[in-house]
């Protein structure tokens, strides 16, 4: 009998001698049976795929698996690394650094889309009151605009495989039609990049927004890994800047008071 | 023109605006395209697969993706994630507890039996050389024995995995050799756990042995997500475990001197 | 001459072959002529301590050094230190868990010393008036309240120091003004708790309430390296909760489909 | 009555309502009483220092408190800090970086200390016996030598005030016999740097060499704040290094198989 009140309680999984239960599968059934994507998807949403959520997800990890150095986690990740860390740690740090400007947009930008959605309007019309709010209050439309791509080309290729998987439905849509209506909010045009289209297919495969980054930091691993690897084997330990690079701009020399 | 000496180097990725390009390849090609699996193993040996070797990456990493509370790791980042902090940091606060005597048994396992090949002799008396070499430094053996399962579940499965997808080679039958030679050497069975069947994989896909970590560090991510989803979402924050509970002994009360 | 857009850019401090200079000073001469609080407020604040600041700084990092493991960052700490991971990571996994219900009230309860204040009314009743405004939206007085203490028997101490430091001003009447209107507004008396007494007093020394949350990161690695080097050198490897104690509540076994 | 086997057991603290208690002493009585180094030393050690410890400690953390960009860790951090997550995550971050090759010569240091005296030797031939088993074995000497500075200026100042505390023993004069030696052992005049002075009066107090990273671990965290604040108030979110600055040599552009 279990006891009244466990400190450790869960609805994931149970381990017992010989078995490990995932949401009530034998994981050893799973494992040559099903996507990583699959499992992914039973993990975060407490059920295997009715339909092509699996393929779905997989995709959307492959399209955020890596995106070189031009990633301050990536970065922050090999400076770790370059000071004699375990894979783990380097890995981890660069975790961190998934934050609320980096992959965070995709929780915000599926609250976006559920906003609009609230107002029960046709979809530009939706878009536009949303966007407008957002204007109003001097706050950015999130999952649109890149400082690399114009377009991000992760956009086309998901909707594209969301088509094919039967998954591009009303969020998708309502999606792009913010995206049609930023020139008019804005004052200039804002293409989607993929934290938004990120958010809309959360939406269309019954998610939790608040797993928006969850994406990112289930993707992003391998990318790490092989940037703290080619770091730790390609490149001399103790990763300087360089003391001369350095501008410093603060008080001059000062003997102590 | 390239800077001769540029702070930033890397044959893992180039962005370009409108373009990733992962080891060569565009990245938006790969989407919806290419399996989960093979990209990670493009991302850790450099090349796509050339036979089966995406699809088996892909049932190692669903073989370790959730072992409950019954891992350390994810205890760390159920606490961390009481203690309100965005789902990434909880993730990676989990993840630096990928250590040594968790997931790391895969490289050191891997080193073994890289050890005992390279004594060229058949695999029951490079076994047993393997085994007693360690057994005379007071070491245990990588990769055989687990706190819970006897046998570990994971492994028959990946060995039948790999079978089917004709990767099934010298390494895995040197991984059982030495499982064959632990009662003679260490006074008891000890049955290959999971890092061992990892190992014996990783080196038969071809992979560094200083990956070995990689499998979990890649693969736990979304069962981390999970435990801390299901941390903030159904459990009060804060997680106490009680000062009762905590057994004091050190020293008496004293007072300053 | 600098670089005209510098990549890194610092007015923290400068670092030139045989000399490093912290915010103009010479670290070489800070060491041991200014204690460790002198030298925490001056990168903090910018400048040396014109009056009993430093030494106000001290009391409150040794208030904050240590709470056993009735605090989850410790907890967490020494899950990951178990499995065989570095010094600095293991404590850095806990200090990740310094999250907004663990540390974070430093700063929210200096915001809401800030908002009383900005009614420019008598400190009781702008003390009501802030207390009622949170009660309204449902929320939690900030600093006040805690899950052992009753009271918390740093707070008297540390408002004793600041009276002898001459550093007990009007913060500090304000925090005891809120605690003295609680019972009032919220139903029940809240006494003030060390995140309470640490906001009043981060205001009186003048810091960026944004900094609330630097107590406590600077404050507790001193009791991290503690648990993690006792963890290392006093229990087992792998501390496992057993998976007797886990309770499972999710879905029945079942097939796959 | 403790429970038979508790899972939590601690010699550190205790927690009781009212009272917190740090290896015995009680926590309110240390306030404002005590300095951070005698209560950093306190819990390292298990007990108050005897003589000039806790001044010893407090010099040391002054020392390692700050070492701008130059230092791998707080490039981490500041990158972590860009991409918007709270500050203890940014802080562990940088934590994390405190890795073998950044602060871990300390402990390296103290056990190369620790075996040239088990020579039992006059310290001149024992520094050349531990030397010269280091260069044959093609390792440096840890705790020599800086990427920046020659000599490093910390050095002499720890060791003077190692001298006025009364702490200047036979480990100083070890470390200073290392250094002595260098040029006929290595070929080249290595300068102690200020891991090897930690790791002589990490010896002198009388600390588990195992904690030489603690140093670091305890003191870098006010600057790792300060970094982490001067990013998020003063520069824009996303430090982005410029897809151009990444030079990229890896396969060339290749269709899909």
């Amino acid at each position: 009998m279990p006891d009244p009140e466990p400190f450790w309680r869960t609805a994931i999984s149970q381990v017992t001698p010989g078995e490990i239960r995932v949401r009530g599968y034998d994981l050893v059934e799973l494992v040559g049976r099903r996507s990583f994507g699959d499992v992914v998807y039973l993990l975060l949403s407490g059920g295997l795929p009715k339909a092509n959520e699996g393929r779905m997800v997989e995709a959307c990890l492959v399209a955020c698996v890596e995106h070189s150095l031009v990633a301050p986690s990536v970065d922050a990740a090999r400076f770790v690394a370059s000071a004699g860390v375990p894979l783990q740690a380097a890995v981890a740090a660069g975790m961190i650094g998934l934050g609320d400007h980096h992959g965070g947009a995709v929780d915000a930008a599926a609250r976006v889309l559920l906003d609009a959605a609230e107002t029960g309007r046709p979809d530009r019309e939706a878009a536009l009151e949303a966007a407008r709010a957002l204007e109003a209050e001097g706050r950015r439309l999130p999952g649109y605009g890149h400082p690399v791509h114009d377009p991000d080309p992760r956009v086309a290729r998901l909707f594209e495989v969301a088509d094919v998987l039967g998954l591009r439905g009303r969020w998708c849509a309502l999606a792009q039609a913010l995206e049609a209506v930023t020139e008019e909010v804005f004052g200039r045009t804002l293409r989607m990049n993929v934290d938004g289209v990120l958010a809309a297919i959360l939406l269309e495969i019954g998610l939790d927004p608040a797993l928006g980054k969850a994406f990112y930091v289930i993707a992003r691993p391998p990318g790490f890994v092989a940037h703290v690897h080619e770091e730790q084997t390609r490149e001399r330990p103790y990763r300087d800047v360089g003391w001369e690079s350095v501008e410093y701009d603060g008080p001059d020399p000062r003997p102590l008071p």
